[in-house]
């Protein structure tokens, strides 16, 4: 496996849900803020040109408010029009430092780069090389 | 006070958070809902031409996931280049039909007409006309 | 397949995003819409005894704000402790009453009963009999 | 008025509407991430006996996907069983590390301190000691 981009975010109190976890879907916007890092530490745009084709997350452990989350993103695949990100997200310990980060949730999400039209269309050369570095 | 216009909703579980009731922004998503189907009942488009220039909310009570709430809007002034509707958001109680709804809060939102350069422009004649007959 | 329960929504404002379409994660909300609509009719608990295990989705089409949507939710599979559900999301044509709903998105959701201890426990009798009946 | 605490943020992806610009209530969960660091910073804890009484925004210019955000937290008023603390909400300009940030909204939100059993309670003395020393 690559190595993965690393972000650091705590879990807002808006992203929690009734049962006094983090709700489901809000680790799809962490995953996007892996992606939006990660593109912007590759110098790749990131923009409505890549529409997302598939997405999914199994989840191990809950976050709870305010808790430190660390989100690895790494380049999974690549393919003629496209590519998948893969995701993990882990729950930093405070208060030992020498504590190994807790996996929560592991899952990818699959872009497919499309042109004006909105259609399918080649992976741009450039996009290619900047994944290819880091696959 | 214009008689309002009613909108059903249930509160949905990701609109919750932590403290086991729906989170204090939620209220504004009810809101923007009610002026929707108010702008909708009036025949009026709801755009970007009508950005949001204040929004204010107060809060009596709170409401819990799959509550049924009832969202009011109404108009409460008109101006030049834009108007105010204002809120109110009920819960409706499902096991006593007699019984009143509670009103949970109250607020308003401004909004401005806009040009295509952004900048106010007068509130359109029809629209003018289609507001000040429920205000 | 089961036959599906079927829940009506409009696409929220706030379920866009500067794309111009819904959102990718919001999706998952509407699944939980379904699954909600879905036990309700099926008289089920829905509760935080019913944590998710995992959740995907595929996206064939996009959603515009207000757009009329159809969330069609139906139980994959029965495991011993917990359960599958699989969601589908039509955009419904409201200009041409004949013309077939489009398919936008599909995916599932499974789901893991637990204890107190929040660890997996049997699905109880009664549930699985609910969901049997509706396979 | 008192020195503002300042936390930086990007505007999220999920935050914008299909206007291109971040939602309007987006702005009170920032305002809430302003809170939440200003409580850490002055040792106050932040949880559920803080509810909220009333919650307003201005909106004076928009922000995009992506824009680095200053948002500024400050005490307004200490009241007998609560406070009120403002917000503002600045865009940085990236490009001209000379330029002036640009005020977006400023808002404010009010918070009631609350007893076990829900209702208002005054203020304790520790915790009205630590704003009084920030007002």
């Amino acid at each position: 496996m690559a190595q993965p981009f690393v972000t650091r975010i705590r879990a807002r109190y808006c992203e929690t849900d009734a049962s006094g976890i983090v709700y489901y879907n809000s680790y799809f916007v962490y995953f996007e803020l892996g992606r939006v890092e990660m593109f912007r530490e590759l110098g790749l745009p990131y923009d409505w040109r890549l529409p997302i084709a598939d997405a999914a997350c199994r989840y191990h452990a809950s976050a709870r408010f305010d808790d430190l989350l660390e989100i690895h993103s790494f380049v999974e695949e690549i393919r003629s029009c496209g590519f998948r990100i893969g995701h993990r997200v882990f729950r930093v310990d405070e208060t030992e430092a020498a504590a190994e980060p807790t996996l929560l949730v592991e899952g990818h999400t699959s872009m497919v780069t499309v042109g004006d039209d909105r259609r399918p269309t080649p992976l741009p050369e450039a996009f290619r090389a900047a994944l290819d570095a880091v696959a």
